[in-house]
């Protein structure tokens, strides 16, 4: 087996509480652009086509569990917090029978640290021919972090922690990550680690030596970048990571031909797919599973989540899109809302105020201001009038409704579901229906029209005063009627 | 009486005219992060637990005083402007009788000073025994301001204005503040101020020439952030000065446990309340007498003014909230409007392009689209459909309407208020009342339904060649049609 | 002819292909802030009131050529791209007789660079008597350009390019900007130009030595802030022109006495025309030939193009108008939407989810929620109820109404157009009117209101389970009608 070969197992380390959070959610919980932090942790590792991923839990271990089940990760816990180096073993005992694969440790809280970093990390531990490897970062000043000492050829030799190193030591700005790549007797070794030292914990930090004591080669790799071991602490961190996440996001789609007019003020989640030559336009938020083809225009303020836009697609300022598919040329918005289920033909126009869920609407339909479609469908060409509502509840459940095509719905209409509507049919405006509409007729459901000549001479002339006082017109109006 | 117990007045200087505003309003009542620059003097006077506050005004003096008037403030008009020391003894002159309190100069254009630095001012003034504190600060470079002259024990010995320094004088990085404590004899003191120098205007910096000769003990408390006594001068200072307070606020929120995605876009006032583990998303405003509860989501861009959301709600993207009460669990939105006197019980569901005013809404009351609830109350379970109106006014007037528990209001209904319907009624679809409806029953006020067959082909075959140009798959079927 | 009587020819290379835009769209089209790029120098040229501008195509000339047809300008276009002085020449050769004019080169890619600039380079170049001026900038770093080396005496000597450049000569940190003037003679000059390097380009550098060999005075100008030269070549570059372009609007509108609460967050086109104490709250986009007059407030997230609002308009937050004029003292929103050919009269309210189009409506009209007008005049004090629809679409043609002064539009009515309505007249709620209404008169078109006693026990009584389930209220209610 060639070292390019050997499997990669990685631990995630997710116990830790994060009092500086200030919050009922374990803090790797904590979504930063769109995902918990563990979750970019367990994301990194399979990229790297981990063999096996184990995250240590620990403070509020059911619901870190709960939001990573279904991950194809699995859980170790960490009943009693007693260091790093115990919540490793605790991590590499869970893990399988790995002959001999590499062992990946990684942490719950820092979202930025980068897959393409850890191949190298990966590589650089292999090419090396390292027993294990620390990723290390440097920084002008690292208080805060355990030091990376060297001896005079340059091997790492040892790492001192904050608390226990002397001036010159402090002085050193090569600072340890806390991430290692380890050959496999790593969770033998880490077995040896003890608690005899002031805080009584078990720190992971004391492998290095005892990998040195057992003559192995030790290796670091240096970050050019050190934001990326950045750990989320607090909400001030966790507002950091996310603008640095969207940053690089954002950055990535606009290398690869998206235009983003204020790219600082977009937000797009990494599952969201852009074609080329697409405009983001101020304050858009795109989510979850969002694929949005070449030359789509997303106005501003909208919000669209696990939808498809197909080419040609402009979708107008203020519309909030969900689990909807919007085919090709078709317009939506400005104050659009497509829900889940929506599907949308070629050149469908959605205009203002408008709703639609749970609906198929073929291609060149038209429902253009102040209506809601739901649970039902729509043949081609058909003509929504302003005003229309499906009226889609019975009170208790919900009915499917279906409307051929080239039917003209006249504005102001309720069609009482289940109703169906044959092609070319035509419902006058201001109808309730409470039947069907066979192909080609005309439905009317309304009142005729009456007109009472005169009769407003006595409605405001019974409230002259008021009149006089609110509406100059018509108190002159008034008057002239003697 | 020791020197804690010893009570404070504050004088603030606000009769300047902002010419670089550029506005017809004063200068001090251009607003701040929601608040009028000379209000936030007013709240850190307040929050010092100040005596007696006297304003002093001059540029627009009635609009000053009228935009404080109600917040407990004196006022004094410097009708000249002469200079500071002018303006300053316009105001120690109309303090009442103060048996020895310590005096505070502020000024009407410096929002970002914080009371926490005025307090530690007072306190360090009062231990060092002084009769004179100047707040100073540092700046590598103090172009524009006085300077601080300190003599070789390091005690102040004077002021230099930026005019009258000499080159080394100007090489001095402490500035004045302008901020000022005395003691009582300082409006004894200030009446000796003179104009004989190459303005002629009278310097309240001249207070510590007159202190230092009668031999008082005159010290210098130096800001650790100079930027609080930035005064913002123009728009560009407003913006700078908001931006830095949006800041402020911002990051106490998040210490304190509140998520803030993007906080850069998100405007909170401080008069606002937040719980532990609220998300507020991007875009977000959130302004005057709002409390929102612990694990609230504010979604983008919507906009929350004097409003209270119990736990568990949940507003979607784009609402506009003002006045209103939104009970535990409820959600509202997206495109949901909320006007004053909404009050909302548990769990009830507010959609989009719903409009409610002066409305309370028992718990569970669903309202999932284009609605408009004004003057009315509703009670549990009672179900709003899509287009449902209350038509409240009457072309002068507004009426009340009341419905019951478990109403069913079917879509596209108008309820002609004053109206009364009774608890479990049901209202078919596209009815408009005009009389109550009693509890339990069905109301139905709507055209029967009438079907014409045929009568599409007559309809658009006489418009056949529009047809063909438009609406290709009608023309298809009308060709069919023969 | 004095030189400043000289007239002036511009010629704006824009003829490259823009590869790392990764773009359908020609480079020098990509729009920053509301403008493609290449127009931003046409804008240049005319404000600096060039004689001829030439603009010279080719990559996506016919694009380019037809983005700026109707500017004004000519076109020359480069078949081959064999270099920057193949380009000029191409450009020169299509300027007219031009008499001794002087001669600009300006390029497609420079948005950044200020009229104002260009004014000062040209006036240098005039009242030194230069027959040619490089425009150059300084920079610590200036990787990338070719350096501008001069003698001792401090003249311009050479342009050496980066690939070139000696390490010495690498630490010149004056740079090239490209821009040139010159006098009558570089289009014979130019023709000079050979390509005989190891490149096999055309460079118009070349100039520079062949002006000198004339023993023509040689000049430079530099800039004070070189940012103004920096090309935009992706979209990152385009970004961040974006944006300098915003502030730089945007500190002129704060600078005039207009208030940006949150400017990072404002995008304003620079052919907005803004008066004093306007208040542009967050997020708000101001476009195309929109005209705002002094006072006026923006509400927070509204799209506002082609519009103009008279002074004392209040816009409320997530408005979106278009080609609307809004009269005095109106107010708009939120959530309004106002397309082309709106014309508003005095007063006119407009509401909540509230659309007009090709709709004058006269002083104190009140359209406070949920209607569509469509084609349409209403007179004066007109009161537009909930809901109410013009419904202006009969299939294949658009038709207009007319509705008086003083009508009273019951909720949710439907006026069916081509409709006529009276002065003072009364149209009862929920009315689908389709027939006019004479002056003063009552129309009613509904269904008269029918009450049936006990049919909600019987309703609900046959969805008991459900009932049960989702209606705890409603269940109970059911129980106790036994």
């Amino acid at each position: 087996m060639t070292h390019t070969e050997r499997p990669l197992d990685v631990v995630i380390l997710a116990a830790g509480q994060g009092t500086r959070m200030n919050s009922a959610l374990p803090k790797v919980l904590h979504p930063v652009a769109g995902r918990p932090m563990v979750a970019w942790a367990v994301k990194a590792a399979r990229e790297l086509g981990a063999h096996d991923i184990v995250v240590v839990t620990g403070h509020g271990a059911e619901q870190v569990e709960a939001a990573l089940s279904g991950s194809g990760v699995r859980f170790a816990r960490q009943e009693q917090r007693l260091g790093t180096g115990h919540a490793f073993l605790v991590g590499a005992e869970a893990l399988g029978e790995t002959g001999g694969a590499d062992l990946l440790v990684l942490y719950g809280d820092t979202p930025l640290l980068r897959t393409e970093t850890l191949r190298e990390l990966i590589a650089d531990h292999r090419a090396h021919g390292n027993a294990f490897t620390i990723l290390t970062g440097e920084l002008p000043d690292a208080t805060g972090y355990g030091r990376v000492l060297r001896g005079a050829a340059g091997d790492v030799e040892r790492i001192v922690e904050e608390k226990a190193a002397t001036p010159a030591e402090k002085a050193v700005r090569e600072f340890n990550s806390g991430v290692y790549v380890m050959d496999g007797q790593a969770p033998e070794l880490a077995r040896r680690i003890t608690n005899h030292n002031r805080a009584g914990e078990y720190y992971l930090t004391d492998l290095l030596t005892l990998y040195r004591a057992e003559g192995a080669r030790v290796g670091a790799f240096k970050l050019s970048d050190p934001d990326e071991v950045v750990g989320a602490n607090d909400r001030l961190g966790l507002a950091q990571a996310e603008a640095i996440l969207r940053r690089r996001i954002n950055a990535a789609h606009m290398r690869a031909g998206v235009t983003l007019q204020a790219p600082d003020t977009v937000q797009i989640e990494d599952t969201v797919i852009l074609g080329r030559d697409v405009t983001v336009e101020p304050g858009v938020i795109l989510r979850g599973q969002t694929q949005i083809a070449g030359g789509v225009t997303v106005g501003a303020y909208s919000v669209v989540t696990d939808s498809v836009l197909e080419a040609g697609v402009v979708v107008k300022p203020h519309s909030v899109l969900e689990g909807a598919w919007v085919g090709a040329g078709s317009d939506v918005g400005p104050f659009a809302r497509l829900r889940p289920g929506t599907v949308l033909g070629e050149g469908v126009h959605i205009g203002n105020f408008v709703e639609t869920k749970n609906a198929r609407l073929d291609a060149g339909v038209k429902a253009g201001h102040l209506a809601y479609l739901g649970d039902v469908t729509m043949g081609a060409e058909t003509n929504v009038g302003a005003g229309t509502i499906i009226a889609n509840f019975d009170g208790v459940n919900k009915h499917q409704s279906r409307v051929g095509a080239g039917v003209f719905i006249g504005s102001n209409s309720t069609l009482i579901a289940p109703r169906v509507v044959g092609d070319a049919a035509f419902i006058a405006a201001g109808s309730a229906l409470h039947e069907d509409v066979p192909e080609g007729a005309l439905a009317v459901a309304r009142g005729k029209q009456r007109t009472l000549e005169g009769w407003s001479r006595r409605y405001w002339g019974g409230m002259r005063e008021k009149v006089r006082e609110k509406l100059p017109w018509l108190a002159g109006w008034l008057e002239r009627q003697g």
